[in-house]
C-alpha cells in the first residue's frame, strides 16, 4: 500500500478535503428539515461531516467496520503495567469467542467486527534502549492496518488491544508533542503509584535515548510505538485515501496519530473522536488533534469500546437528518 | 390513578427505593467480566442503576416506548416564543406521520413512540394572571401522563411538545427552587434578546401573582406549569411505583419534576438524564436535581430527542454488562 517509510511520510503531504458540494447540500436540506435551525446541536454537525467524507446530501452507515488491532510490547519488562504479557493474546482469544465488552458493543451497534493480532509471540524491543521495531515491522504493521480497510466501508472504528502500550503512547505523544513522562503518563488500566514512577521513568528514558533520531511520523512510530499502534496510523491514513470516515476510540488510538499530526495536521479531518477516556493524556492529546469528543463516560477500556458507543451517536445524528420531514413535506409553519 | 389532588402529593411521600440484592448481584458480575475493574467508566453505573429498578442481574432492554406529551400555553399571549401557538398541532400531526427527529431517533434507538395531545384545542390560562389549569384540569393531566406508563415497559423515556413551554418550565423552576425569571430563562427553540426579556418578565409577573398560593407540587404544576408538564410529572411517578427506569429529555421535562423534587427530593432516583440541553438553565436544574447528564451535545429540540439518543448509550451498557464473558469463561488471567 505504502510500499517504503518515504512513500507514508509522503502520502501524508497528499491528503483528500471532504466534498464541499456535498456539505452544501446536506446544510441546505438541514434548514428545511421540521425543527428550529441548530436546533439538534452537534447532531447537525455529524450529519454535514459525513456528507462531506461520504460524499453525499444524506449519509448513511450501512458497513461499517470495528478493527482491533493487538500487539505486545518489549517495553512490559519495565513493570509498566498491572496485567502479565500474555493477556495480550488472552484477550485476543476473548474477541475471537465473541467475549470481550467491543463484541457486545459492537453487536449493539450494529458493526462488523475484526481483530488483528499482529505477531504477539514476538514483542517490540524494549523502545527504552533500543528502537520497538525495524524498518520493515514497522512497515509491515502500517500495511496490516491498510489492508483492513474497504472500499465499501461508511465508517472505520479503530480500537488497540496490547498489554504495555498506555507507556508506548505516552512516549508517542512526548516526542511529538512535547513534554515529558510526567505529563503524558497515566495509570493506564490500573498500575499503582509505583507503576506510574515507572512509566514515566520509561517514557523519560526513551525521550532520552531516541533524542538524536529522525522526527518523522514513520521514525517516531518506529522507535517509540508498537505494531497495533503503527496499523492504527496505516488504516487511518488509508481511510482517509478512501474518504471513509474514522471514529477513533481512546487514548493509545489517537496517539497513533500524534506523530502523523506534527507533520500534516489535517489527518485528523475525517476523524471523529469517540470519546474522552478517564486517562489523563487523552483530553489533551484530544486539544492538541483539533478533536472535540462525543462522550465523556469515565470510560478507560481501549479496545474500541468508547468508540463502538459512540457509533450510535452517529446513527441517531444521521437518522435525523436522513429520515425527517421538511417544513413543506410536513406543513409546518418555519417559525 | 391518583385520585386527587391530596393523593397525588401523598404519593409522592411513598416512593419505592430500588433492588438493594439486585444491585449486589449486579456489582459481582462486574468484578467478573474480563475487563480491569471499573473500565468501563458510567456504562458499570448504567448496568447496576437499571438492575436496582428492573430487579434482575442482568437488566435488559426489551420494550422501551417514547412517550411525547404535547400541550398548548396561553403565556404565548406574551410573545415570549419564536414561532406561533399552532405550531404544537402540526408538530404533534408530524410525529404521527413519523416525520419528526424523534420518530427518526426513536426508530434508531428501538423504541416504541407515542405521543400524547392534551386539549390542544384549548390552551392552559396566561399563568401572569391566573393559574395556567383548574385542579380537574391539572389532575387529568397528571393522569393522563400516568396512564401511558406500562407495567410491561423495561424503559420509559419522557419527552415534550408545546409552544411556549420553556417559559412554563423557567417559572415552575424559580417557583420550586428560587431565583428569578433571569436567572432561570433561555432562548428556548430561538427567540432574541427582546423574547428573552418578554419571557423573563413573564416568568417575575407569574412569581409576583402567585406569591402567596400553597407551593405543594400538584400547585405549583397546577399554577404555572401545562398540560403537558403535568403528564410528564404524572408518568414519572407512576412509573417510580412501578420501578420502571425512566430517561428524562431537556429542559421542559425535568423542569416537570423540579415542584416534585422539593417535596420528595428521592423523586429523581429511578431517572437518568438522557443529555445536558443548550438551555442555559437546564445545566443549573440537572445539579439541583441531582441528576448527571449522560450526554452534551449541544441539542436544544426537545421533543425526547436527546433522551432518545442517549437510549442507545443504554442499551450499549446493558449489552456489556450482560453479555460479556467473565474471566473464568474465557481463561483471560485477572491482574
Amino acid at each position: 500500500m505504502f510500499g517504503t517509510a518515504a512513500a507514508f511520510d509522503k502520502a501524508l503531504g497528499n491528503l483528500p478535503p471532504p466534498d464541499r458540494s456535498a456539505i452544501e447540500a446536506a446544510r441546505s436540506r438541514q434548514t428545511q428539515l421540521t425543527k428550529p435551525t441548530g436546533s439538534l446541536g452537534r447532531l447537525e454537525y455529524i450529519a454535514l461531516f459525513f456528507a462531506g467524507w461520504q460524499q453525499r446530501e444524506r449519509p448513511r452507515i450501512g458497513r461499517a467496520r470495528a478493527v482491533i488491532f493487538a500487539g505486545n510490547h518489549g517495553v512490559v519488562a519495565k513493570g509498566v503495567s498491572a496485567f502479565p504479557a500474555e493477556v495480550t493474546a488472552q484477550m485476543v482469544a476473548n474477541f475471537e469467542a465473541g467475549g470481550a465488552a467491543i463484541n457486545a458493543l459492537a453487536r449493539a451497534a450494529g458493526l462488523e467486527f475484526k481483530v488483528v493480532a499482529l505477531d504477539l509471540d514476538r514483542p517490540t524491543a524494549d523502545f527504552t534502549c533500543a528502537p520497538a521495531m525495524s524498518e520493515g515491522d514497522c512497515l509491515a504493521a502500517l500495511e496490516a492496518g491498510a489492508a483492513n480497510v474497504e472500499r465499501e466501508l461508511d465508517l472505520l472504528v479503530v480500537g488497540e488491544m496490547g498489554i504495555g502500550n498506555t507507556t508506548a503512547a505516552a512516549a508517542l505523544c512526548a516526542r511529538s508533542m512535547g513534554g515529558n513522562g510526567l505529563e503524558w503518563v497515566g495509570p493506564g488500566t490500573g498500575v499503582d503509584g509505583a507503576g506510574i514512577a515507572r512509566k514515566v521513568a520509561a517514557v523519560d528514558q526513551a525521550l532520552d535515548f531516541h533524542r538524536d533520531a529522525p522526527t518523522t511520523a514513520f521514525e517516531t512510530l518506529r522507535r517509540v510505538g508498537g505494531r497495533e499502534i503503527a496499523a492504527i496510523a496505516g488504516a487511518v491514513l488509508r481511510a482517509r485515501q478512501l474518504r471513509i470516515p474514522v471514529l477513533l476510540d481512546g487514548f493509545v488510538t489517537c496517539a497513533a496519530l500524534a506523530p502523523l499530526a506534527v507533520q500534516a495536521p489535517s489527518i485528523t479531518e475525517h476523524c471523529v473522536a469517540g470519546h474522552c477516556s478517564a486517562e489523563p493524556g487523552h483530553a489533551r492529546l484530544l486539544a492538541r488533534l483539533g478533536l472535540d469528543p462525543l462522550l465523556q463516560l469515565n470510560m478507560r477500556l481501549g479496545e474500541g469500546s468508547g468508540a463502538a458507543v459512540a457509533a450510535n451517536v452517529i446513527r441517531s445524528a444521521l437518522a435525523a437528518h436522513g429520515e425527517m420531514a421538511t417544513f413543506a413535506e410536513a406543513g409546518v409553519a418555519a417559525g
